[in-house]
């Protein structure tokens, strides 16, 4: 099996090829060829298929996605995607890369398949960024769409075409809406969801945090370890199962800021939570506002998907992925 | 004020230049220009503003967009596109023209809009197509859109990015949902929903009509006239009172085609429905059967929108509107 990962230099594209790497298998099948592309380079895990390929390049480019597809990998995941703080600010940039670049992508593999005997599984990476106020609570699978960022428009949009590439039998895609993923490893990025992680791993490092937003602020929350599971479920999924739409939320934890602290209080105890200052943001508190906080995630369930259940747990996940020096603590 | 219509020459444009023309002005303003575009040559009614430009262009094409929009029109109908059946048969001419179209379009404004003191209104002509199975009954407007057609897939997303500009303040939009156009004068055009208007229209013109579908389909239809009074309508509407995503479903008549028959009976007796002769065509039948038929639009409808209440009226306006000397039949 031949997979292209994009934004392999990515968080979650790092994680995913590591994972990929490390079972060496996806589906029952080998895998042997393995292609990382993004803007920055990608590191190649241990265990990577000899046969793996680093490519650094704008896949928004003309040119670029046919370069990647020509090889005609079995399992495309699309993970590159400037992040919603930086399209927010940049609405050039952002429809040039997370709306053009995934329709170049897209397009590169409908021309491929069209010459024949090509339907490759394309696993693209939505965001629950597509939904927007009013917000029922729990918000069902077939709600419609209002996203409040660029970000969000840019996603929605690429799920549209998503479904319609594979309606008409050019790819087997499914669209996964990942809950903000929390805790984010390493350092800030310029993601407007960012301090949802930051409030707890500067304080588990001992290190000062800044909270732009209320406590009472409730969002939706998936470690990166259960992003990665829900890409590797993506990519098993009897996508027979969904109908004409193929992207759906994936399943996570619907917490307060104020429930993330304390959790944050019974792993690290006070002097964690007193690293947090409050500082207001109001550029992305208003950002904020226009995300969903509870979802029943239905569909998602139904197909196998899962993530956590609490926040203890994704505290729990991060010791053991990021501090394992610590995990006696 | 200054106008510019897209899609002028086609059987919608055509009529809302004829109203405009005969109204002479546009929210208590003037109408001293009017700029109609088309592929083919836009007909410019009596009454016209003495400033009307007729431009046979593709707005799909680099620069033409820009050209439309240097003159600053203050209001904005963009109707051009391909129909349903068309799009579905062309899979590159729908996105160029249908979706990259709309884009072209919108970029102007934005950059145009960007140099300062610019914010046209935006009416964008979106479709019922945007809607897909499954359907509760009545749909309500806060329903997920899973269009089963590149064409309502084309349509979904330029309303996505209609809400974008109009959120970032380039432009002031609204999108108008329109229900399936009912009686069509004229020729049968490409749209695969040509037949609801044909078993109604031949026959009240001594002429014999194919039904390609089952009479228990039930659609959701308004007249012409109606479809003109919507875009009067959203040029006028309060945008203040929508949400950030600024399409909707227009009211209409939801009806059988059983129930359209019988009210051709009523207008035009047995000998007319006798004219309807039944040809299966399994290629618009699983068209339409992804096609809705009956909605609240209950936010139109609170914004001042209104259409027929029932079949008769439609046929009615045909008779009065296309068939002004068989009125006292």
């Amino acid at each position: 099996m031949k997979i292209l990962v994009t934004g392999a230099g990515g968080m979650i594209g790092r994680k995913l090829v590591e994972r990929l790497s490390a079972d060496g298998s996806l589906g029952g099948k080998a895998i042997t060829e393995l292609t990382l592309v993004d803007v920055v380079d990608s590191p190649v895990p241990d265990g990577a298929p000899k046969d793996t390929k680093v490519i650094v390049a704008d896949f928004s480019e003309t040119g670029v996605a046919a370069t990647l597809v020509q090889d005609r990998p079995d399992m495309i995941f699309h993970l590159a995607a400037i992040v919603s703080g930086e399209a927010e600010a940049d609405f050039e940039k952002g429809y040039r890369i997370n709306f053009f670049g995934s329709w170049h992508l897209l397009e590169a593999v409908r021309l491929e398949s069209q010459k024949g005997g090509y339907k490759p599984r394309f696993v693209f990476a939505s965001s629950m960024a597509v939904y927007g106020p009013p917000f029922p609570d729990p918000i069902p699978d077939d709600i419609a769409l209002t996203p409040t960022t660029s970000y969000g428009v840019q996603k929605a949009m690429t799920e549209l075409m998503l479904a319609d590439y594979s309606r008409k039998g050019f790819l087997d895609g499914i669209g996964i809406r990942l809950p903000t993923i929390c805790i984010r490893p390493g350092k800030p990025n310029k993601a407007a969801s960012g301090f949802f992680s930051g409030i707890l791993r500067e304080p588990l490092n001992g290190q000062e945090a800044t909270l732009p937003v209320s406590e009472s602020v409730r969002h939706w929350f998936a470690s990166p370890r259960a992003a990665v599971a829900f890409f590797i479920a993506a990519a098993n999924a009897d996508t027979g199962k969904l109908g004409v739409h193929r992207s759906m939320i994936m399943p996570g934890v619907s917490a307060t800021v104020g429930e993330e602290i304390e959790a944050l209080r019974r792993a690290a105890g006070d002097e964690a939570v007193a690293r947090i200052k409050k500082v207001d943001d109001p550029f992305v508190a208003e950002i904020v506002k226009g995300w969903a906080g509870n979802f029943t995630a239905a569909q998602a369930r139904a197909l196998g998907f899962a993530a956590e259940t609490d926040f203890d747990q994704i505290i729990k996940v991060y010791l053991e992925d990021e501090m394992p020096v610590t995990e006696s603590r």
